[in-house]
């Protein structure tokens, strides 16, 4: 028999469809939704309804964005002549919070992936060589994530630019601040010592 | 500068109101949500948008219901000579899974709870004195949590339904199934050796 209402069971499912969200979670957030101010509720319906209606795509770097330029690539203050390339938007974000970068960004929509199907034409490379092609930069900055699929990427990328003669660039590698060198896996400490730096 | 847009920022504000979701969990959650399919992003929007409006208390039991009585109590096939008391409406989920209850439910919507400033009369107590002043029944099936607050209220409904002669239990208390002795609580066992049963 049914004893969970439909719109309940229904919510219970698209919220299970969500990444770390299991069917437990789910009917947690669903039962705490019933309970919560009306206004909360409309006010996330809301926020979701219109997500992707008004988010575009920047034509220039593919960033997200609410307009095509997008803020950063509209901004006359960047400095033009560094491109940053990153996998995701959220990277974009990381980066911007160092507050230390000033330049461009290049936003490719992923990382190759052989083992998930996704292959140099999934991303925006060729979107990439063209942008270089017609303006021209001083530095490429690859900074995509250091993993197999990054690395492969940065790699990859590195061999398309190369005839275009722009600096490419990769972050560095090593220990992260805050770290400890005692519980360093072999793969970081390795890169750490191979990029060690004159004091 | 503003580098997250509008309905982005928007989107993971809510979503991080929501219990056990971060900052971090509701960036990831909105990202997911910007790269999905529209109907499903859609549908989300939708189930969310329609909780509230499509749910309703039912009026005997309290449960949450698409109408009011609900299907449970308006099943002519339920044994109307027992009432199960439970704290939230997901606990009578739990309780219809085992297929093993066949009577009607009465849920509180919470226990009393000093601490959280729950007290007796926010709950819905009164309205079950009522009901079994109306219509008597031969059990009172006290299925709180086990837990302070969930003993509290048994013990506080157990006394004011006391002058109403209707026999009241508690669900048992005991080792979990699949448990072991070894690793059980000592409030637990002691639960489980001041309820032992006769072989």
């Amino acid at each position: 028999m049914q004893t969970v209402p439909r719109p309940v069971e229904r919510l219970i499912e698209e919220l299970n469809r969500l990444p770390g969200i299991g069917p437990k979670t789910a009917s947690r957030l669903t039962f705490y939704l019933l309970r919560s101010p009306r206004d909360q509720v409309q006010a996330l319906a809301e926020a979701v309804g219109e997500l992707q209606e008004k988010i575009v795509t920047c034509s220039e770097c593919f960033n997200i964005a609410e307009a095509s330029p997008c803020a950063i690539c509209g901004d006359a203050h960047r400095d033009r002549s560094l491109i940053c390339v990153v996998e995701e938007p959220l990277d974009v974000l990381a980066i911007e919070r160092t507050r230390e970068y000033h330049g461009l960004y290049h936003v490719l929509h992923g990382a190759i992936s052989p083992m998930e199907g996704v292959g140099p034409e999934d991303l925006r490379i060729a979107e990439l060589v063209q942008r270089l092609r017609h303006h021209p930069v001083e530095e490429v900055i690859l900074a995509t994530n250091p993993n197999l699929e990054g690395e492969s990427t940065a790699m990859f990328i590195f061999r398309q630019l190369a005839p275009l003669g722009a600096r490419v660039s990769r972050l560095a590698h090593g220990l992260p601040m805050g770290g400890d060198v005692e519980y360093a896996d072999e793969v970081t400490l390795t890169r750490a010592l191979e990029g060690r730096t004159k004091m």
